[in-house]
């Protein structure tokens, strides 16, 4: 044997092999991070109002829970979250059995992506909806169909007439919708699920529900084996930086990620601070209030700027910019040059839209003050496009 | 549309429809945690010293960080973890494309195995070694190929020749070794890979590795496309309630990861954690020292009993109780009914041990008065098995 074995790797270019589905994938990423944003731009943003982030915060009693916890760090969080699992049965007043909490949405999305779709598998959901979902469809070698959103909202009907066409196993919704922030009415969901073809289960993701009016959250039967359902704390609950969400489902589907999700995933000081959160009702009652408060402002920021801002039931407002895509992403450009991010919708023709988060006064007032500014810099863009 | 879709799903017992794969998988979990065998117990352990956890805590600069962040946990962590890995960058002279943050030793190695291992595929390790790499492998499809252990230690040259004939993708190794706590020379790994067949990934896992004495850490380019080495804050860091591991690799491999990885997916606390453990290395010192001591306490223990503690370069011990598998868990089993949580090794012969976490004198000293006790009840079990 060589004494150094580095001598010989040059030669060893067929290392690593990875699979076919592997080299496949692009290096992409669903969103590009604020503070990626800010490293590149070289300057960090006045405020944060892109990543439907909740600005209100979580509940003092969740900080303080995940304090406390901090002190326990060296131990592994409990591979079953089981105080949490509790907290939620008697919440929701479903067995345990039907909930799994896991490590955000993004990370439960992952794991039933990988329990139900291969290579070929085809899944359903809209165009320009949550790319993060895709994102986990193409990492499994699914084929992903879009329809297209009607008047503004996913367009249910449409989803599952394709999900018929093409076999679906895998159809997404979200109740209420991002990036619009429009929504169905639950009990509209439920009984569309008639339609909704053999074989294909419903995901559908209520992260914003808790921003929604009353009658929102789709009041599916707990054993109903079409549909899953998931929740987050990272939005309504403001702890998006903890990665908790939960799944609710029949018991066998819940069962089932136990085949393939990482049991020693959750960070602990998360799981306390969820709980805590869980139990402090009357912070998310302000929250709601909080919420409310900042859609009407941004509402009213639009209107005073000529633009009409989409209703909404969720912790974001969709901001109709009276153009197209390229008026709005000069928008954009300027606003996050203003140093206020936020996001726009990726597809047409929801892209004629910025999304701007809810956040308190102080937040939306940089953004009320950017606004003009951005909206002449776009038209000005726009006519130099147009005289060029 | 019938009013009330739920009255249809009965009949779509096809729903949902899982890959070929997941429906081959069992639910089993690679470890029974502690609160999950609590639960069962009905009553909690007095010691906790069987899931390697670092009783000794992280620096508390490290706790008061995490602390500070959960004031801020309404914002996403960062997808790039950029701090932590300039600083870690820094900390091992290496450039930042070579280095991926993840949620844990364990989540990465979830990753890796997506990227390589697809139904069919071969990979090697130990009879014994770590299960929830098994559990990945298992989860992808992966063909797993084990060699026995070499007079407790992990065989290198076994696992490389078995890695050419069966024409390995990956091939595992940990060093030191989990649940052996034995070790090899860092130089000595890097001069096998020589031997190491072309096309198959070294992944080494070194996740115990500040725990060991100087010259362990394998000195890989760390441009060897051959090796990709895992670290961890979950050990001699003192932080596995956080879940912060990281890679170390050719960049081409740290890249791929991007393909797969859940971006959003790390606590932001624990980057803050991680990144100020990182930063105060007298504090590492001082664990490293408590974890000596704590060795060397847990093999006098032994030695009163007249059993033999393995040498160990880890933060736990493998106390060779004399006899099988079965007079081990017979001691094992005596040992959680005293309510001293330990776990011992999966394989023979290696499962004639006990392992013993290390921790402070007052943890130890509930060992060290439950092991005598543990031994005379396995010793009065066997004689009965015997007499039966």
């Amino acid at each position: 044997m060589p004494q150094d074995g580095n001598s010989r790797y040059l030669r060893c270019m067929k290392t690593p092999r990875y699979t076919p589905l592997a080299l496949s994938l692009p290096s992409t990423v669903p969103f590009v991070g604020p503070e990626t944003q800010e490293r590149s731009r070289g300057k960090a943003f006045a405020a944060r109002l892109g990543a439907n982030e909740n600005i209100f915060g979580p509940s003092p009693l969740a900080i303080n829970a995940m304090q406390q916890a901090a002190e326990e760090i060296w131990k592994y969080g409990d591979a079953q979250s089981h105080d949490l699992v509790q907290a939620l049965a008697a919440h929701h007043g479903i067995p345990a059995q039907n909930i799994l909490v896991g490590e955000g949405i993004d990370g439960l999305l992952g794991y039933l992506v990988r329990l139900l779709i291969g290579p070929g598998d085809a899944v359903v959901t809209s165009q320009g909806a949550y790319p993060t979902f895709n994102y986990h469809v193409a990492g499994f070698g699914g084929a992903l169909h879009m329809v297209p959103y009607r008047y503004d909202h996913e367009d249910i009907q449409a989803l599952f007439a394709k999900a018929a066409e093409v076999d679906a196993k895998l159809v997404y919704l979200s109740n209420p919708d991002n990036p619009m922030g429009s929504w169905h009415r639950g009990q509209d969901i439920v009984a569309a699920l008639a339609d909704l073809p053999e074989g294909a289960l419903l995901l559908l993701d209520e992260a914003y529900v808790e921003c929604a009016p009353t009658g929102t959250a789709a009041p599916v039967d707990i054993n109903d084996p079409r549909v899953i359902r998931m929740r987050t704390f990272s939005k309504a609950y403001g702890m998006a930086g903890a990665r908790v969400g939960y799944a609710l489902a029949q018991a066998d589907l819940i069962l089932a990620f136990n085949k393939v999700r990482n049991h020693f995933g959750m960070n602990r000081t998360a799981q306390a601070g969820a709980l805590a959160a869980l139990q402090d009702q009357n912070w998310l009652t302000h929250v709601q209030g909080e919420i409310a408060t900042a859609r009407k402002h941004i509402t009213e920021i639009a209107a005073e700027n000529g633009l009409t801002a989409l209703p909404s039931a969720t912790n974001f407002v969709a901001v109709d910019c009276g153009q197209d895509g390229d008026f709005a992403k000069a928008v954009l450009d300027s606003l996050l040059a203003q140093d206020v991010f936020v996001r726009m919708p990726f597809a047409a023709p929801q892209n004629r839209c910025i999304r701007v988060s809810c956040g308190p006064d102080e937040d939306l007032a940089l953004f009320a003050a950017a606004l003009p500014v951005a909206l002449a810099a776009a038209r000005s863009a726009c006519a130099a496009d147009i005289a060029s």
